[in-house]
This record gives C-alpha cells, structure tokens and sequence, in this order.
C-alpha cells in the first residue's frame, strides 16, 4: 500500500474498544492459546490472541480493522486469504468459515472507506452477501508486516527457498550463493510463486547476486532509497507506480549501473504470506479449522 | 498520477514571478504568436504561450514547474517527451535543443521533491548532465491535461483511430460502431500504440461496444466512479493499484456483469498526447524546431 494514505483510526478505536471487553472472557489462558474452550472462540477473541504477537500493538493508527461483522461473534472457522473477492467470500461459506482474515482491502480502497460506494451495484451486492451470511473479515497488514519476523515477508522467502539466503541485519536483502543470470532469477520466481508473465527492466543476461526483495507496494521512495542502501543487482518487488521505481532504474541503467527490476505482482508477491499464516495461527487455536484459500490473480496477459 | 498527491505550489509561484516579468518583452504579438522574433524566444516566453490557450491558467495549484533551466534562458530548440530520461536528454543535447516538455516527473517522485535524493548517485549524475548542458525542462501534465480538448486524450484517441466515436458530452466515453471481441480490441490498442503486453481482466471472448478510455493512473476512485457511470463492457486505461481497479472489476465479474479491463501502461497510454503536442505547438513558433522524442517504455515481459 502507499505511505501517504491514512489509516481509519476511528474505526479502529471503535474495534479495540469492542475487542478489549473480551480481554477476561474464560476460554483463553495465561499464554494466549484456546484449549478446549468452554464456549467457541470469538471473532474479538481471535483478534486479540493474534495482536499479543505483535510488538507494540496494538498500533494507534492501523488500517488493520473489522470490515464486516462483529468481535462478539462466534468463529465457525477462519479462512485467510489475500483478498476476499466475491468467490473466496462464496468458498467460506461453504466451508461453514464465517471469519475472514485477509491481507489487502475489500473495497477496493486502502481505507476501506465505503461512503462513495453507497450507491455502486457491485459494493452492494458484496456487501449483502457478507450480512445475509454473518462473515466477520478482518484485514491483517499492518500487523502481519510488523510482526518479527514479518509474516508476509517469510511466506515469500519460504516460497521461493531463499530463507538461508537471507541477511540477518537486513531482511530485505538476499545473497544468492552464486550469481545467476537475470532471466534464471525471474523463472525461479515465476515458477515457485505461480507467475504467468512478468514485467522487468533490464538485460535478461545480466549476472545477479544480490537482490533487494520487497513484496507489495512500498512506493517509490522506499524502492529507490532500498536501492540506493542494498546496491543490489535486482529489485524483485510486488508493485510499482511507473513513474517512480521503473524510471528510477531505468536511469541508472542508461548510466551504466548494472540495476535490474522484477515486478511479481502485489498479489502473487504477498500471498504466500497469508498461506504462512495458516501454520503459525492453527497451534494457537486448535479447536477451529483455518483454510488458506488462493484468492488467485486476476490477470491474464495478452 | 494519484490524486492525493500535492502540488508544489511554492515552486509553482516562484515560476509564475519570473514568466510574468517576461510579459512585455518584444516579440510576442497580440495573438500570442512569435514571428520572426528581434530575439530568440526565452522558455518563460514559451510557457506564457502556452498557459494562454489553457483554461484558468496559471493554476494556483500545480506539479507544472521547472525541474531544471530558468525561464530567461533562449531557446535554442524544444524536445516533446514523456520523461526525461538520461537517453532522452542525451538526444535533446545532440540536436541542440535546451528546452525538454515533458509530462511526467525527472526525479521519480510526483512533485519532483530533491531533498531526499541529495546524496543519490543517480539523481547527482542526472542533475548534473542537465546542469552542465543548461537544459530547461518544464512539466507540462496539469495544464495539457486542462486544455479543451485534453490535449494526452486527443494524442491517444487519435493513435486509435477513435475520434470520430468519442461521445460529444463525456469524451472518455468511446462507442465503437459495431461490437467487437476484447481479444480484437486489445490487439488493436497494441498494434496502434505499440504496446508489446498488456495485463487484462476478463474474458477475451467477450463482446464490447461501450469502451472507458482513461489514459494515465487516474486512481482506482476515478476508475471505479467512472465505470458506475458510464456502464462500459471495457476499461481500457493506463495504470492502476492492483488493490482498486483490478479488484472492483473482478468482483464485479464474479457477480456475473460483462466488464474487462485493459491495462495499456501509463507511458504507453500517454505518450502519443507529448506527440500531438508538436503540431498543436508548432504554428504558434514558426522559427523554433520542436521535436518528439519517443522515451519509450522500459518494460519488457517474461
């Protein structure tokens, strides 16, 4: 997501007020785990579970808030997805999973301000479907990114077999063991992240070793400044806007850097990570079925 | 470009001080026209021309500065461009022309901010180039945009073939005459823009008459308020959020409506607006050679 947009602190407000009512509900012991509760574990009660792994949660301001539901329902089973497009949203409910944890926004704004789509067809529609089924969605983003280590980051890494590759000072950077050419690099990554086609600036022959890996969408300032620190042979990010990062490497090529850049996809980037949450959630709460459903890319190239 | 994102309007003033102390300077005629000028034209002369034809110009408000150069200096030719780049600048110094239009940033940020480049080896380089050269280079995106017609609107319609389709009273709305496949559509806009690739939402097989043809990044609120307006079968527009745009048309696509969306690239869908400047600017300098340079997009796909 990019830097400059705010989170809905309001919302958020409201959600911990909500949630901290059910700090001393019995069920949930002294390490935060659910053992053979007394009643179902709440939507609250998942919430809050989580957010005790979080350093510093929870945060004051946070686009990590409920965007459909209540704390106080029970979980029938949780899904975590990327995004909860209408056909993850149709799954759930066959799976009988009423609360959906996803990384990205449901309506289509990182805010999730909903106000200048009272009127539009296709937010209604998904939201009726959400009320007439009872889903509780929670987005887990800025949570998920600051937890140590970032889960969003290790679902990547662990997807594309880098984690000894890894910086322990810095964890955006990784060090292959021996260079590899540009087009060697990009077809490992499409083939263990499921990429139909990318788009990369640079010389496909081009030897690279390191590579500054920054899934989603840092924004430009981030990219260029990584870059600027890392002096990396690749940028291997998930989004960009044209006008920033690709501009930016384009530049330094034409002034004879060897800087090359590999856009995954924001969603084929971060995925993984909400696949990786599925085994770090399940030992916490392991009374309730938690499905990772692929919420898929909706692009085709032509 | 989003629309979040501030002018600079301090920059923006100090600009504005300097052209208008070049108002009465001899040469420029009641018509705004230079004819055989008693001196070569200077940029501020240049840019007082062209915010003439520019509805409420010069906007309080605007990314429409100089990046580099000074309005006293004489233009001893004009590049049209998107960007900047090094290899555009380069060209600009062969033919011998100081004077660069361009309508996207040089320093990879929307407000062309420096600051935090200071220490940058590829901005430095960048920078001094244009420095050692004396190349002006002015943003020409806010107010060829607000020229009647859109002047990036009329370079892509008119690469398209599309002019005589445009709807009289909302121009971003195209009606072919007959239905078309998306598959044909798409490859149409490829062979007319010189895309190589573009990432597309929906079925190929699909029928489309209705078009919304938004070139540039409009943001995923344009898009999506302009997609609930003008009810098109295809979006076909220049850069999106993975997390807006793309996310609205696929859940709108799961709820059974007929809508695609084609993703052109912002410089692909913008770059034939910085070609149609030249005829449009040459008549009014008769004695300045003004070229378009074709930055070109950096992508390739794999």
């Amino acid at each position: 997501m990019i830097s400059s947009e705010k989170p809905g602190r309001r919302e958020f407000v409201e959600t911990l007020t909500k949630a901290s009512l059910l700090l001393s509900v019995p069920g949930m012991n002294a390490s935060g785990r659910f053992r053979q509760p007394a009643q179902p574990v709440t939507v609250g009660q998942v919430m809050e579970l989580i957010l005790k792994t979080i350093p510093n949660a929870p945060f004051p301001k946070t686009v990590d808030t409920l965007k459909s539901g209540s704390p106080d329902q029970k979980v029938t089973g949780i899904v975590s997805t990327m995004f909860a497009t209408m056909d993850v949203i149709e799954k759930a409910i066959q799976l009988k999973a009423n609360f959906i944890i996803v990384h990205e926004p449901t309506f289509y704004n990182h805010l999730d301000e909903t106000d200048w789509l009272a009127k539009d067809a296709v937010f209604q529609r998904k939201h009726d479907l959400l009320e007439k089924n009872g889903i509780a969605i929670w987005r887990f983003h800025d949570y998920w990114h600051s937890h140590r280590p970032d889960g969003i980051r290790m679902g990547v890494v662990t997807a594309l077999g880098w984690e000894k590759y890894m910086d322990a000072n810095n964890p955006r950077l990784i060090t292959l063991p021996a260079p590899q050419s540009l087009s060697q690099i990009i077809t490992h990554a499409k083939t263990k992240l499921g990429i139909a086609t990318m788009r990369v600036v640079g010389d496909l022959n081009q030897s690279c070793r390191r590579i500054s890996l920054m899934p989603g969408a840092s924004g430009g300032r981030s990219h260029i400044l990584a870059m600027s620190q890392d002096k990396p042979d690749l940028l291997l990010c998930g989004e960009i806007s044209e006008w920033e990062t690709a501009e930016y490497v384009r530049d330094a090529r034409q002034q004879g850097q060897k800087l090359a850049l590999g856009v995954l996809g924001h969603i084929m980037s971060e995925a993984p990570g909400m696949q990786w949450l599925v085994p770090w959630l399940q030992p916490k709460l392991p009374d309730v079925t938690i499905t990772y459903i692929d919420s898929k890319t909706p692009f085709t190239f032509m």
